[in-house]
C-alpha cells in the first residue's frame, strides 16, 4: 500500500515536513496549499527536495468554490485554475484536489454543475493534470459522496475524478459500503482521518479534532476494505486537521502518522482475509492480549521510603539483581523492581512495566515494526532476554514470558541490609486467604500533547482497547483519564493528563503515578498494613458522612471504613473497597478488592483523594 | 443587589475558595457538595470560618435523582434528604438546590412529581430548611424554567420554591421574559452564568465552557432585569463550570467574578432606567467610547533598534521626558514612548496604551470600582497626572484627555544622541499627503488563562466589542486572536493567544507584540521608509503566485505589491494594504491602509507573516 500524508497534519515548515515525512517512510506527500504559499522555496526548489527526499507529491489541495456558480464566476473559477494548474506543472504534481462549493454555490442545478465538472476537466487535461472532487460534509449543496460520485459519473471526463475522504463521510453518519460501487480508478485521492465521537458543529469537529487512524471511534479498517473492494489502487493518504499535531514535534508526529497506517494496513487485511485486496498489504506480526503484568520498576533516587510502604503492605524483599544495582520485592504475583538511578524528571518514576506476552520476540517484532524505540539494555549471557520497546509517555515496555525466569537472577546476599530491615517488619506468618494478590492496574502520567499517540502505541502494540475518557476534579483543575485494559481486565493502564497550570507549577498534583494492587480481602489487609505501621492517605470525615447518605451502609462496614481510611463504591455489578498509601515523591500505591465484578476504579473517591493529596503538600 | 458565588467556580481548597471570595467582596457562597465532601473541616467549623470572613452560607447544591420515581426510590431519595437536611443544619444553611431528575426518572407524570416534592417540602419544613428546584436543559422529563415553575406552584408548599439558572434557559434558547410571571419570594435561588455560542452537547457546554456574565455571548443584563421585574429580593449568584476557572489562581478568579458582577449590576440598572428594581442596583461611573490611542509605549532594554525602525517608519524624535529616562517619538497622531526599563519578562515590550477619554478621572474611578489595580506613578507637582490601571495581561492602561498637556513634558536637550541621529535618516521635508498618521491597532499577546477576564475588562473599563475570534495557522500551531474595539473602530486591539506548545517554548513566535500605524498612502510610505533603509518582513515569492489567483490584480500593482513586499486582502467594502517590519525582539510594526472602509486586519495574510516571522528565527 503507497502511503502518503497531506503536509497540514504536521508542524512546521514546509521543508522540515517534507524531511519529516521522508524520515517516517511515507511514500509521498499531499502539499496544503498554505504551506507553499509561506514557504521561501520556489515551486521547483519543492519539487527537487522532494525528488531527493523520494517522496512523490501526490496531490495539490485544496481548491474550492468552483461549482454551481453563475457563468462570471465559473470564468473567474476557471481563470483561477490556470494559474494553480501551472503551479502544479512547476511542481510536478498531477491531481488538484476540489472541495464541493461552500462559500459561493447559488446553484443548485447537477446538470449544470456536471456541465462546469467538464469545463475544468477539459482545462486540467490542456495541462495533463487531473481533478479529484471531494464532498465536503457541510457543503453547500453536495456533501455526500454518493452525490459526488454520481457527478464525476455523469461528467464522464478522463481528467475528472472522485476522492473519498472518511472525515466527510462518517461524520455525517454515511454509510461507506457504498464506496464499492465506485470505479476503482475513478478514485483519484483517498484521505482518512480518525475521529473521537463529539458532539459539535462538524466544521469546528473536522477543523481541530480529527486524529490518526486507530486514534477515535471509527472502524477505519472496515472503511479501507471497502476500498480495497472497489478495486483502489493509488495512496492511502492522511489528512488530519489537529490543534495538537499542527504545534509539536513533527518527526514524532510523523512517526505516529505511519504507525497508524501500518496499524490500519494490517487490521485492513486482515478483514480481507481470503478476499486479497488487488494492492498487497502489509501485515505485522500477529498480537494477542497480554494476560498479566509481570513487573513494576520504579525508579530514581532515595527510594528507602517506597520499600517501607511495600514492606508494610506485606511484600517481601527477594533480593538485589545479580549484576545490577536493583532490588525485588514480591507479594504473590505482584513484583516491583526498585531501581535506584536518577531519572530524567528528576523524581522517581513509574520507569517500567513487564507483560505477560505469548511470545515475547514476536510481541517485540511487531513494536519494532510498528517503530517503537527499542529500549537498550545490557544483559549478560547467561541471564534472561528481555524485549523491551519505549512508549510515547517515555515507560518502558517489557514483553515478558509467563516462566518469569528472570526472578532467578535475584538472590538476597550475605549482610544486605534491605534483608535486615526485613525480618522486623515483615510479617510473612500470616498468609493471605482467597485469591493470590497481583497488579490490579498502574495510573501513568501522560504528556497532554501525547495522549493519542499513546493511546494508539498500546491499541497496537499491546492491543489494549481504549475505555470512556472521564474528567475527575482537582483542587487545581480537571484531570483527564482514560483507562487501557486488554479484554479480560487481566491489563489495565489508567492514563492521566493532569490540566496547563498543574503541568506548569510542577506541583505534582495529577502528575503522580500509581500502583494498584488487588487483594481479596480489603479490610484485613488494610489491617494488618496499619499494624506494620503503614502510612495511610487520610480521608477526610465528611466523606463518611456522605457515602452514608449516598449507599445507606450498614453502620458497623461505615465504622471500619471510616477507621481505617477506606474507600468505597458500588457498580452494576458488584462493590470496590480501596485505600491509598500516603505519597513519596511522586509515587503511591494503591489497594483495592473487587467484588462481584466491579469494574470500574472508584472514580466518584478520585476528587477526594486528589484533595486529600493536595493537602498533604499544601 | 446581594452577591454570591458558588464555591465550583473557583480552585483550591474549600478554605481558600471561601477566603478568595470574602476577598473579593462577595457577600455569600453557595457550597458545592463535592467541596465539602474533600474538605477536611467538619460542617461546624466551615460554618464557623464563613461566619468570621463575613460570609452567608447561601445555599447548598446540588441535589439530585429524587423525583419523578417510584415509591422505593422516593423512600430512598427522602432518605438522602433526610442526611444533608441535618448537615445543612451543622452549616446553617436554609437553602438546598433540588436539580430535575436526569439519571432515575421513570414516571413522567406531573401530579406524582407535584406530590413528590410536596413529601420533599414537608420534610424540608420539619427541619427548618427550603428546596430550590431548578430545570436542569438536559432534565429527563422537566427541562425548561416554566414547566420547573408550574410543578412548584402547584405544589403549594412554603419550602418548595424554583430555581432559575441563565445557563439552563438561554443554552436551551429558553425565553427569559417568562420569568417575570413567576412570584418573586418563590423564586429561592438565582445562579447566573454566561457561555460563548459553542455549537456542542449541551452538558459539555455546561461543564466545561461557562464564562462569567459579560464574557460570553448572552445578554445577562436584560435577564437580570425580568428577575428585578418579578420583584426577585434575593442574591444573585454565579455558577460557572469552567476548566480553566478550576485551575487557575483562586483570588484572581474571585475578583474577575466579581467585576463581572459589579458591570452586570450597572448595566441592569440603566436597562431598568426609570422603573427601578425594588433591590438597589449599584451604578458605576459612566464610561464612553475612547476616541483614540493618545501613545503606546514600548519598555525594555537595549531599545534602540526599536527606534531605527520607526525613524526609518518616518517618525520624528520628539526628545526626553524632563524628570524620567523615557523618549518620545511622534508621527501626526501616532506616538510612542520608549522606556528604557528591563521588563518582568526580560524583553522588549508594549508595556502601557494611552486612550483618549471624555473625563479621564471619570474612567479611572469606574475602573478602579470594578476592581482594576492602580499603576503606581511618580508625577513632580508641575506635571500631567495621568490615571492608570493594569489590565489582566499586564498591559498598563492610561486614561488621558485630548489635551496631550503631557507632550510638553518632553523636549530635546542640548547633545541628545538621538536627536543627532535624527538629521541623518528622518526625511522630515516630505509631509504625509491626506489624513494623518495614527495608531490603528494594537495586538497583545496573553496568557491563555486570562483571555476571559481581559475580555471583560476591556469591555467594562474602556467600553471596546469583542469581535468574533478566529484561529490563524503558524508553523507552531493555531494562534486564536480575537480583537476589542470601539463602536467607531478609532481604537483596536487585537488579543492574541499563541499555542501551548508556543507558549512553553519561549519560543516567541505567536508571543510577539506589534503596533500597527494607519497612512493614507502605502506604496508611497513604504518606498519612502525603504529610501530610509527601515528593514521590511520578506514576504515570499509564492504568495504573490497566489494572490494573482486568487484577486486578479493588475499586473503593475502586483509587480509593486511584489518589489516592496506588501501584503493585499479585500472584503465586501474595500482594500487593505500593509507590511511589518522586521521584528526586534520581540515587537514589531505595521503599517496599513485601509481603502473604502475595508475593516479587518488582513487575517488571510496573517499565516504567510508568521511563517516568515519563524524563518527569520530558524
Amino acid at each position: 500500500m503507497r502511503t502518503s500524508i497531506a503536509t497540514v497534519c504536521l508542524s512546521g515548515t514546509l521543508e522540515a515536513k517534507l524531511r519529516a515525512a521522508a524520515a517516517a517512510g511515507f511514500d509521498g506527500v499531499e502539499i496544503f496549499e498554505p504551506d507553499l504559499v509561506a514557504a521561501p522555496q520556489s515551486p521547483e526548489q519543492i519539487r527537487e527536495l522532494a525528488a531527493q527526499l523520494g517522496l512523490s507529491l501526490d496531490l495539490y489541495q485544496p481548491f474550492r468554490d468552483f461549482e454551481g456558480v453563475p457563468q462570471a464566476d465559473l470564468e473567474n473559477g476557471l481563470r483561477r485554475a490556470r494559474a494553480k494548474f501551472e503551479l502544479m506543472g512547476r511542481l510536478g504534481i498531477d491531481t488538484m484536489l476540489l472541495c464541493s462549493n461552500v462559500g459561493t454555490a447559488t446553484l443548485d442545478d447537477d446538470d449544470l454543475v456536471v456541465e462546469q465538472l467538464r469545463r475544468l476537466g477539459d482545462l486540467a487535461a490542456d495541462h495533463g493534470v487531473r481533478v479529484a472532487y471531494e464532498a465536503l460534509a457541510w457543503g453547500r449543496y453536495v456533501s455526500t459522496y454518493e452525490h459526488a460520485w454520481r457527478l464525476v459519473r455523469r461528467a464522464d471526463h478522463p481528467a475528472i475524478g472522485t476522492c473519498i475522504d472518511s472525515f466527510h463521510i462518517l461524520s455525517r453518519g454515511g454509510d461507506p459500503r457504498g464506496i464499492e460501487d465506485i470505479r476503482g480508478d475513478k478514485i483519484f485521492v483517498v484521505q482518512l482521518a480518525d475521529a473521537p465521537l463529539l458532539s459539535m458543529d462538524v466544521l469546528s469537529w473536522s477543523r481541530h479534532h480529527r486524529v490518526f487512524p486507530g486514534q477515535g471511534a471509527w472502524d477505519l479498517p472496515a472503511f479501507l476494505a471497502h476500498l480495497m473492494r472497489a478495486d483502489y489502487l493509488g495512496p492511502v493518504s492522511l489528512e488530519v486537521f489537529n490543534d495538537t499535531f499542527r504545534q509539536t514535534d513533527v518527526e514524532r508526529t510523523a512517526l505516529d502518522a505511519m504507525r497508524s497506517l501500518r496499524w490500519l494496513e494490517d487490521r485492513t487485511a486482515a478483514l480481507l482475509g481470503a478476499n486479497p485486496a488487488p494492492v498487497h498489504l502489509a501485515t505485522l506480526p500477529r498480537v494477542e492480549d497480554p494476560t498479566g503484568v509481570d513487573f513494576v520498576e520504579i525508579r530514581g533516587e532515595h527510594l528507602e521510603p517506597v520499600e517501607t510502604l511495600l514492606r508494610c503492605l506485606g511484600f517481601t524483599y527477594a533480593g538485589t539483581h545479580r549484576t545490577k544495582d536493583v532490588r525485588l520485592w514480591e507479594l504473590d504475583e505482584a513484583r516491583i523492581i526498585i531501581n535506584e538511578t536518577p531519572t530524567d524528571s528528576g523524581r522517581p518514576a513509574v520507569a517500567a512495566i513487564g507483560f505477560i506476552v505469548d511470545d515475547p520476540q514476536r510481541s517485540a517484532a511487531r513494536a519494532q515494526a510498528l517503530g517503537a524505540p527499542v529500549v537498550a539494555r545490557r544483559s549478560q549471557a547467561d541471564e534472561a532476554v528481555l524485549q523491551a520497546v519505549r512508549a510515547p509517555d517515555g515507560t518502558e515496555v517489557f514483553f515478558c514470558s509467563s516462566s518469569n525466569a528472570w526472578i532467578a537472577e535475584f538472590a538476597i546476599k550475605d549482610g544486605d541490609p534491605v534483608a535486615a530491615g526485613q525480618t522486623d517488619a515483615a510479617d510473612t506468618s500470616v498468609p493471605e486467604a482467597g485469591s493470590r494478590h497481583r497488579v490490579d492496574h498502574v495510573n501513568l502520567d501522560q504528556p497532554w500533547q501525547r495522549q493519542e499517540e499513546g493511546l494508539l502505541f498500546l491499541s497496537a502494540v499491546l492491543s489494549l482497547d481504549p475505555q470512556p475518557s472521564l474528567d475527575v476534579a482537582s483542587p487545581l483543575g480537571l484531570v483527564r483519564s482514560q483507562v487501557m485494559r486488554s479484554h479480560d481486565g487481566a491489563v489495565r493502564l489508567a492514563l492521566n493528563v493532569a490540566p496547563p497550570m498543574v503541568r506548569r507549577a510542577g506541583s505534582g498534583l495529577g502528575q503522580v503515578q500509581h500502583i494498584a494492587f488487588s487483594c481479596p480481602d480489603l479490610i484485613a489487609f488494610a489491617r494488618r498494613a496499619r499494624t506494620r505501621g503503614l502510612k495511610f492517605l487520610g480521608v477526610s470525615d465528611n466523606y463518611y458522612d456522605d457515602l452514608s447518605a449516598r449507599f445507606d451502609l450498614p453502620a458497623d462496614l461505615l465504622g471500619t471504613l471510616r477507621d481505617l481510611d477506606l474507600l468505597y463504591d458500588r457498580d452494576d455489578r458488584g462493590e470496590f473497597l480501596h485505600f491509598y498509601t500516603a505519597t513519596v515523591g511522586e509515587v503511591f500505591l494503591e489497594v483495592v478488592q473487587r467484588i462481584d465484578g466491579y469494574d470500574g476504579y472508584g472514580a466518584p473517591n478520585a476528587p477526594v483523594r486528589l484533595a486529600a493529596q493536595h493537602a498533604g503538600r499544601a
